[in-house]
Parts: structure tokens; C-alpha cells; sequence
């Protein structure tokens, strides 16, 4: 491919790379913590502070329920986490929920599952880059009029990165995150050395008090329970990601399953720590932080114009020593970065669903096809173009897309801990074992207190947004859904349609063919597509033209005569100048009369090298063939003269029709 | 074609047309009138008021010139009128001023005639619409800002009219054309008697001295003459569409010469009258206009805020007694449509002239091929586009476009003229008669001077607006010639290398046929095109995979085997997960090792009924099929296999290939 579009291919993507050169772009763990996990690990930028804005509705009162929520959190996250291991040791393939939950509750909630992952994948990318674009803009407001602009080149940028395949994206990506990563730790490991020191840090807000919201004071039974499970379910958007590595086990190196349920182990240990210190830290430096920054008590000054940074950022302040230490900045660079690519994991995880649908015929089949890098190309464009739509529709605007989010994650967990409760069950029979059963009993309670509490966290969720914007991501989807269903369908019946029946039967050949060969002019195509079906010793050959102009029929008839060939032209009546219609109703009528034979029509066609000669060309011929191939029992057969600047330009191009064509014909004209 | 496309397309052209009914669409004389000349007639409505704007530039004190220029004028249309009666007589075919140049300067001056009238033809359209907008928005001033949606509006309402076909615009355009010429017939008929009877009109600026422009004042010698040259120049506006008649002799009912010179001839007698009859009354009630309102003397208040009408207005205001009454209203209303309807005199001309140079194969083939309703549809909406766009373009503004415009008119009339002379010589060579040989030098003489005079405003109009825009037209022309010079040229090549030389030897049949059937899947299609191969009973046959993934490709070699078939099947290796190229590569070196064989390649296809069904497989067999034609002595056949929805959905639809595919294949796989 040397052509021009085929360099600037190379240029962005790379050399093609041979198919057993996959082994070779499969992720080593070092390489996959970054790949799958940054979504989860970016999450500590903001799940502690999506807890404290629901419990400060209510004053300061109700912060004491923040270790109980995070704990809560942990304890979930280690539930999910333990449950995903299962689930990659169980099911390597890469099906993840998709394979656990089809296996064992059924391919309709599987097909549930699958719809409200890829839902939620385009909404993680859309609200990280998003999320990532607010940051970014916090440093450099100037850029703000660009915002969608920003979004979409960010998306553009990822999916490069990703085309260009799995292991190289690795690469881009593990530097930041493992920045991400030691930022925190450091943090955290910073902060909790100062308050056992006796010199604790104090947040910025720290001597802020907070008014209650209207209706939110002094709350007392199930109001109270509500605030708290909002709250709980707020910080729930922790976990969304963890799904990630259990699809992408295939990307990993073998084995597979250890590698990618150490990995699981390492990022749950890892978000869980670093949860964990953030929130302490949080605590212990009194940030006090409400979505309306008028309800902050003590502050000078109109309330309108008091900005509250993010609660991280107050954290690395307080930590560093001020908003202008270089830990601060570190901290707020990192954050922004990985939030950024957190949007990553979707770019790997929706691929490989896809891959995997596609190989269950619920999507087209393209989706399966790895391209020139063995990145599941087409999926990783698919993923693009919806999450770009999405963020130019919503003007990158992370409070209207972060309703949409975490519907699905919520769906796959509760729907796939559920199936490993009957997977269990089905292991269980078999096993005698009594202390094999114990452990066993153990794991399906582990995985059933999940699937009740993640899908209590669904229910919340849903309640809590649906009405501001969830209902879209529950249309799209119900919309995938069904959409999904209908083309397993319509595979099905075309494989059905298509199966051998009888192998010997359909193997016999028809008994008599009948060509016919299409003239419009006399010229060397067409004689060449004579010769050819001469060559095919038909059992009844004859020429067939449309009379469009009466004067070039005539000159053709008299060319016929002098040509002295023993084969007949036929010439069909076109009074409304129409090729196609009487072709197509001629051939239909020889078909009739004898549908036992084999009836080839033979198209002499010239093939030019510029696609501007086609313009010069009528595309009668490219019309009759389609109207042809509806006709049953006729093969069309094309019979093509290399024009010499097609020869210069081998390269694919539209046929242009040498035998089908209106108007004048091209032999020389004498002035 | 019973589908919605279908039905729009009927309801809005109307029924399809037999070619025998051309002769039932041909024009009579008094419908040929309104449709190829209301150009010139409509002329009558701003010429004479070009003629003063330019002589007032020097005051009041050159308006005794009118007379005599608007003579020069009388006597330039006669010329024309006479020259353009015996170009319709002598080449009735249609071809006009370019068959009279081609035939008697040669084909690149014919060529460029026919550039400039094409160019010129788009000018007619969008200054007539541009100016007819401006007369109705005179009237509707609300409407101002939809200038160019209202321009495109009205042209694509000429276009769908003219689309139904000649006949029937003609119909549409008669009432208004003949409304317009009564209308002015009878304005002059009733001033010339009120003159008569003593009583003459007397215009709204009769009242008003005009002050020369700056330096235009006191003129003498060279620079008088150049400014009556310049009315003159201005006055020949008049002229343009006497061109459209010598173009549209086809489009006249039998006998087509005369027919067409008489309608010539009354075009020319009632333009004749009108523009006398309207300077007659212009010079008599005295209409004072000029340029610049400021230059008006007598006005009361402020020069900006008067309004100056067109010399129409006036005329028609002072004969019928002001600007209130009916007479008034009438003659504007007319003059406003017979300005839109101007424009399809080019609607008419342009496509006539692209469809004889298709035949002459200087433009693509297409345009030589009348549409459903016996229209060159392809030339119509071609020229609709261009002058859509040039409206577009210059925001439907009339002076901006008007400079463009006459340099094209006055090409054809020079050369025509020119190419007239040379005629005659021709002619006169082969007279021996004294009186007939002296008629036609006295009619040659009338061409050679026509031809002067008429390359004497060609100069001038270039010399006085080439700077003002006139170089578009002239870049525009330019760019036209060559490429359609280049694309007869292209025709030239294409017919000579495709011309017949040794008939016998192209007939004879390819000795030996070696056929390759394309596998992918064991199903149906696939075993219908290795029976189809097998009737054809080649010398050798094979069947041909391509190995893009390993596991399909080991289940079909399975399948193959217990098929039981004597036909081999080679596998490809396609290490880059391609097909096109291996399968190409290996055609390739089956035609080098027989060069003389005939190669035949089988290609199962599946047929679908909708468009959606062939987003769900690939498409890689319509890219194989476009590069198995570029390689020489090969020939592609499709064996189709109409799948059940294809018979429900019997239309054009491009085939989804059922033997080329990547990824999974379709017989059903177990759950």
C-alpha cells in the first residue's frame, strides 16, 4: 500500500503487525495495573468527596458516619474485588459478568449485562475526560471557550494511542498512573506521619462551620437511613473499573487467570489504601466542604465569590504546606493526568466486550476482526464516536454526564454476583469434600452478601438519579438490548437459511447453461466477453442489446453483420430509455422458460486507473449487476479490459461499464 | 418502482415519457417564443436606463446622443437577429454559434465559443433571478432577509419545472412573457397617442437638472466617444439570448429551420419595437436618472433619501398616470416575473448546448441523455447547481454579478459573425450566378460588419469590467475549455484503445479454463458456486481459503473433508489477518505460470434485503472483486444466493459477500 493514505496510516499507527505477534503485545502485570486500573484508582480523586457533600446536607452533625460509610466502602470494595477473582479464575476466557452471568442466569441477562457495561463504558470515558477537561481548565482558564474542542482531542489522542495496540498503550499510560499512585501514597504516608508527630495538618476549611440544607437539619429515623445510604452510595463510584480486569484476563500473559487475578488483588489493595488514607486524611484535617458554598459558616466576605477547592487538593495543601508548595502542584497534576486517563480502561475494556459479543453473533462480526496492531480496532473506533457524540452533545459538561454513570457498573455486579451464588451452587453438587463444602459455603455467602448490597447500592442509585438523567442510560441500554438480540436473530436466521442440507445434491452441477453476453458497442470488451463465453462452451449463446438511441442500435446492428460471427444479437426495446428494467425483465423471462439451466450473463467492463474517468463513464453497468444479483439462478460474470491508466494505477477503484451505457458510443467520430 | 423515492419523483416530474413522445413535447412557434426568449425581451426592461446612467455621467448635456445610440443599438439587434436567421438555416441541427465556429475556425475556437456561452448561460441565470429577487423585494421589503433563500428557491422551481420537461415550461412561462409584452405594447401605444394628441407624459424627475460627475464634465474628443461607446456598450444588454433560439432548433416542431427563424425574426421585431417604443418615451416625458441621487438638481431635502425608480417605473408611472395606478402596478408586477422567467431562456439554452457537446464528447456522456420526462436532466441540474451556488456565493447581490455577465454573449457573436463570413466564402466559391453571387456578398458584408461591431463591445465591455469581476467569467471560460478539451481527449484515448482491430482473433475463445472458487464458509452459496464452476467444466478446478483465523480455518478443512468432493482446497496464509491481498497475489501467479488460460473466479455471495443486513457482514468481497478486476486476462463471477428477505425486498441493493469474510462464520454454533 503505498499510497499517500496508506503512509499516513504507518505514520499514526505503526507497521502491521503479524498475527503471531500477539503473544508478544500481552500485558505483563506491571503493564496492566496502569492499562486496567487507573479508572478505579482515579476514583480516590474523588469518592471521599462525593461522601462528604451528601452528609454535610445536614451540617456538621452528621460527619461521624464518614469512618462507618468508608468502612462500609472498603468492606464492599474487598467483597467485589475477592468476588472478581472468582470470577477470573472461573472464567478465563474474558467474558467477565458477560460470561458469568449468561453461564448461569441465562444469555438474556447476560445480553443485560454486556448493554449496561458498554453503556457505562462510553459514559467512563465521556465523564473522565470530562472530569479531566475541568481540571485541566482549573490551571488554564484561558483555554475555557475551547472546552469540547479539548474534550475531543483528548478522545482523539486515546484512541490513537489505543489503535496503535494494547501494549504500547500500556507503556503511555503507566507513568501517570504510577505517579497517581506515589503522589497518594506519599500524601498519605506524609500526613499520618505530621499527626502522630503532634503537628496534624489542618485543612483550609477546617474553621468553616456548615448550615444545614433546607430540610436536611436535625434529621431522625428513615431520613437519616437515606441521607447515610446516599451517602454510601455516592462513594460507591469507587468501584466502578474493577469489572475492567476481569474482562480483559485475555490481554494478559499467561497464565492469564493468576496474572489477572493478582492484578485484581494489587489494584484492590492499592485503591483500598489509598481510599482509605485520603479519607482519614480528610478527617483528621477537618475539610469541611458543602455543594453550596453559602451554607459555609465563618467565612468573609459574599459567599458567591468563595471558591472550595476539591477535597484532595485541600488534603495535599494542608499535607505540603499551602496551595503554593510544589506537593500541592504534583498532587493536582497527577489528579488531572489520570483522570484523563482513566478514560483508558473503557478504551480496553469495551473492545474486548465487543470482541466477545461479536463472536456470540450478537454484534456484527467486524467487531471481532483485529486490525493492522491487533487492537480490536473497530471496537476501539465504535467506543470513540459514541463517548465524542456524547461529550460534543452535552458540551463536555461533567455535572449533566455523571448522572448517566454507574447504573451499569451496579447492574453487572449485582447480576453477576448473583451467578456466581448459582455457579457455587452447581460446584457445590459436586463436591463431597466436607471441608472443600465449608470453604465453598464461605465463598457463595461472600458473593451473595455482594449481590444484595450492590444491588441495594443499584436500587439507591437508581432511585436517586434516574429522573436527572439516569433514564437515558437506561434507554440506551434497553436500545442495545434489543438491538443486540435482532442481530443474533437475524444471524441465526441466515445461518439457519444457509446450512448444507443435502451436500451431494446441492454439489450437482445444473445440466445446460445459457449465456448471454450484454453489447452496447463494438469494441475489444466486448469481444473479449464473447470469446469468454465461447470459451465456457454454453449450451445457447446469444448477444443482447437495449435499443436507447435508434441511430447508435443501427450502427451497431451493421456492425454486427460485418463481424460475420454466427452468434445472434438480440435487441430489446427501451422506449423510456431505461438499461436496467428491460435487462433485468428479459433475463427474468428466458430464467422462466428454463429453470433448470445455469443462465450467465456475461458485463465486458473497462476499468480505468482515475477515479475521475468513472465520471466520464455511465455506472449503468454497477446498477444492472445489483438488480442481477436479485434474480435467481443467474450468475453475472464480468468480464474486465485493463485500460492503460489503470495499469499505471493498480490500485482498487470502481469498474467503469464498457457494455452498459446511454448515449454516444466511443469509437472515433470523424470530424 | 413502487417505493417512496419512486412516488416523490412521479408526483413532482410527473409520468415517465417514451422516446416517441419527444415529438409531442416539441415547441410550436408561440410557445418556442416565451421559452427562449424572454432573455432578450426582458432586457427591454433595464437597457434603455443603462443607456442613461452612463450618458448623464456627463449631465443633461449628452441625452441628445440617445437617439443615436439606441439606433446603433436597432441596428446591432437587426444585425444579429439577420446573421443568427441564417446560422438557424444553415445548421439546423441545434449546434448555433458553436457549430457555425467549429465548423469554420476550427473545433478549439467552436470550443470556446460553447465555454463562454456555458459560462454565460450560468450568468443569465443567476443575474436574472438576482434581479428578479430585487424587484419583488421592492415590493416585499419584510422579506429582505431571505435574499439567497429566496434566489435559490426560485431556481430550484425553474429547475423542477423544466425538469417535467420543454413542453411543459413552456406553458408555464407563456402567460407571463406575453403579459410582459402586452403590457409594454400597450404603455407605448397609449404615450405615443397622448403625444399625438398633445397631452405627453411627463416623468416624476422631468423637473431635475443633474450635475456631471467629477471629471465627466465639458468632454471632448477621445473621451466623448468613449463615453457614448461606453452607453452603447451598456445598451447591448439587449442583445444577450438572441443566442438561445440558434441553440434550440431542435426543440421546434417540423418543419425546425423555418419554424426557428421565425420565431427569430418575431422575437427580433417585438425586442425591436419595445426598446424603441420605451427610449421614445423616456426621451419624451423626459426622464431624468443618474447614478448618484446627489447628482439630481431641483430635489428638495436630503440627495440620500431620495428614491430614483427604474426608467420603467417612470415611464409607466407618466403615461398611466402616476404611481397609483393600475396601469403602474401592472408593468411592474410583469416586469418583476418576466425577470425571474428570463432565466429560463438559459434553462433551456445550457442544456441543449452541454447535450451536443457530449455528443461531440467534449463533456461527459451523461449529458447527452434525456431524463424520464425527455429532458437532459443532467444538464439542467448541472447548471441549476452552478447558478445556486454563484448565488450563494455572492449573496444574490446583482451588481456583484453583473459584471460577470455579456463577455460570453458577445464571444459567441463575434465568432459566430466571423465563422458566418467564412461560410459565405465557402458558399460563394461554388455560385457562378451573378445576382445570387451579389446577394450574398451583400449578406456577407452584413456578417462582416455585425462581426466588427460586435468584437469592437466585446473590447470595450472587457476593457471597461475585467477589473470589476470579469476576469471570473474569463478564468471561468478558460477552465471550462481545458477540461473539456481534456475530456475529449480522454474519450479519443480510451475509443482508440478499445477500437476492434483484428475481430476474427479477439472472438477466438481462451483455449483452457482454469476456475477458482473463493471459500470462507461450508454453507449453501458456497456449494452453489462450486456446482456452477463445475458446469462450466474448466481444465482446472480448485477451491481457495484464506487462513485469517486459525481455528475456521481447521473447522472448514474438517467440513471439506467429509463433504467428499474431488476438489482440492488450498489454504492461503494471510499472516496480517488480510484477504484481498493473498488472494491476489495468488491469482496473480496462477495467470503467470498460463498466461494464455482463461482464469475464472467463483465468488459465492449472499444477497440482502435491507441495507442494514449488509452492515452485519463484511464487505470484503466488493474490494476483492474491485481488485481481481485490475489484474489482467481474469474474469469475476458472482454466484448470488438470494437469501428469504431479498425476495421480499426484490430492488437494488449492493450484495454482502457470503465466501470473503473474516471472523466467525455463520452455521450455528451450539449453546
Amino acid at each position: 500500500m503505498p499510497k499517500a493514505t496508506g503512509v499516513f496510516k504507518r505514520l499514526v499507527l505503526g507497521r502491521a503487525m503479524r498475527s503471531e505477534e500477539l503473544q508478544e503485545t500481552l500485558l505483563p502485570k506491571r503493564l496492566a495495573l496502569p492499562v486496567f486500573a487507573s479508572d478505579p484508582l482515579s476514583s480516590v480523586a474523588y469518592a471521599t468527596q462525593e461522601i462528604l457533600l451528601v452528609l454535610t446536607l445536614g451540617g456538621l452533625a452528621y460527619l461521624h458516619f464518614v469512618p462507618w460509610i468508608a468502612a462500609a466502602v472498603v468492606l464492599l470494595l474487598t467483597v467485589v474485588v475477592l468476588s472478581y477473582r472468582q470470577v477470573v479464575r472461573a472464567y478465563p476466557s474474558g467474558g467477565g459478568s458477560y460470561e458469568v452471568v449468561s453461564t448461569n442466569l441465562g444469555p438474556s441477562a447476560g445480553l443485560l449485562v454486556a448493554a449496561s457495561l458498554m453503556v457505562d463504558y462510553v459514559m467512563t470515558v465521556a465523564v473522565s475526560v470530562a472530569s479531566g477537561v475541568d481540571n485541566v481548565l482549573s490551571a488554564l482558564p484561558q483555554l475555557a471557550e475551547h472546552r469540547v474542542l479539548l474534550a475531543v482531542g483528548f478522545v482523539v489522542l486515546l484512541t490513537t494511542v489505543n489503535l496503535r495496540g494494547v501494549r504500547e498503550s500500556g507503556r503511555a499510560f503507566a507513568a501517570p498512573t504510577y505517579l497517581f499512585i506515589g503522589g497518594i501514597l506519599i500524601m498519605v504516608a506524609t500526613g499520618l506521619v505530621r499527626y502522630a508527630l503532634g503537628d496534624a495538618p489542618v485543612a483550609e476549611s477546617a474553621a468553616h462551620g456548615i448550615e444545614p440544607a433546607d430540610g436536611s437539619a436535625d434529621l431522625t429515623g428513615l431520613a437519616l437511613v437515606m441521607l447515610v445510604l446516599r451517602a454510601f452510595s455516592s462513594g460507591c463510584t469507587a468501584l466502578t473499573g474493577v469489572e475492567a480486569i476481569s474482562n480483559g484476563v485475555p490481554a494478559f500473559r499467561k497464565p492469564k487467570s493468576r496474572n489477572a487475578a493478582t492484578t485484581l488483588a494489587a489494584m484492590g489493595a492499592l485503591a483500598l489504601t489509598m481510599f482509605v488514607g485520603v479519607t482519614t486524611l480528610a478527617l483528621i484535617s477537618k475539610v469541611h466542604i458543602a455543594d453550596d458554598a453559602c451554607r459555609l459558616t465563618g467565612a468573609d466576605g459574599d459567599c458567591g465569590s468563595v471558591h472550595q477547592r476539591t477535597v484532595i487538593a485541600q488534603v495535599a495543601a494542608a499535607v505540603f504546606g499551602g496551595e503554593h508548595s510544589v506537593g500541592f502542584y504534583a498532587i493536582q497534576a497527577a489528579t488531572a493526568l489520570i483522570l484523563i486517563l482513566a478514560a483508558n480502561t473503557a478504551f480496553n475494556g469495551f473492545p474486548l466486550l465487543a470482541s466477545i459479543l461479536a463472536r456470540d453473533r450478537y454484534l456484527p462480526r467486524q467487531m471481532h476482526s483485529r486490525g493492522d496492531r491487533l487492537a480490536f480496532s473497530n471496537g476501539i473506533l465504535a467506543l470513540a464516536t459514541m463517548a465524542g457524540l456524547l461529550l460534543w452533545g452535552f458540551e463536555a459538561d461533567v455535572t449533566s454526564l455523571i448522572h448517566l454513570y454507574i447504573l451499569g457498573v451496579f447492574t453487572s455486579f449485582t447480576l453477576s454476583q448473583s451467578g456466581m451464588v448459582r455457579h457455587w451452587n452447581g460446584v457445590l453438587r459436586t463436591l463431597s469434600d466436607p471441608a472443600e463444602r465449608r470453604r465453598h459455603h464461605l465463598i457463595r455467602a461472600l458473593n451473595a452478601v455482594g449481590a444484595v448490597v450492590t444491588g441495594l447500592v443499584l436500587v439507591i442509585v437508581l432511585a436517586t438519579k434516574f429522573t436527572q438523567g439516569a433514564w437515558l442510560a437506561v434507554l440506551a441500554a434497553a436500545v442495545l438490548w434489543l438491538t443486540m438480540r435482532g442481530i443474533r436473530r437475524h444471524y441465526d436466521a441466515t445461518a439457519a437459511e444457509l446450512a448444507v442440507t443435502d451436500p451431494r445434491d446441492e454439489l450437482r452441477p445444473p445440466s445446460r447453461i445459457v449465456a448471454i453476453v450484454l453489447v452496447s458497442t463494438l469494441h475489444k470488451p466486448t469481444l473479449r466477453a464473447l470469446a469468454y463465453a465461447r470459451a465456457f462452451r454454453p449450451d445457447r449463446l446469444e448477444a443482447l442489446t437495449v435499443a436507447v438511441d435508434r441511430d447508435d442500435t443501427r450502427t451497431l446492428e451493421d456492425q454486427w453483420q460485418t463481424l460475420g460471427t454466427d452468434i445472434s444479437l438480440r435487441v430489446l426495446d427501451s422506449p423510456y430509455r431505461e438499461i436496467t428494467r428491460p435487462v433485468v425483465h428479459y433475463v427474468r423471462s428466458v430464467r422462466r422458460d428454463s429453470p433448470r439451466d445455469l443462465l450467465a450473463v456475461f458485463i465486458p467492463e473497462y476499468v480505468v486507473g482515475h477515479w475521475w474517468e468513472n465520471l466520464l463513464h455511465n455506472q449503468s453497468a454497477l446498477w444492472l449487476k445489483s438488480r442481477l444479483l436479485f434474480t435467481p439462478g443467474v450468475t453475472v460474470i464480468s468480464v474486465p479490459w485493463q485500460l492503460a491508466s489503470s495499469a499505471r494505477a493498480d490500485r482498487p477503484a470502481v469498474s467503469a461499464p464498457g457494455a452498459v451505457r446511454r448515449g454516444h458510443p466511443p469509437p472515433q467520430r470523424k470530424r
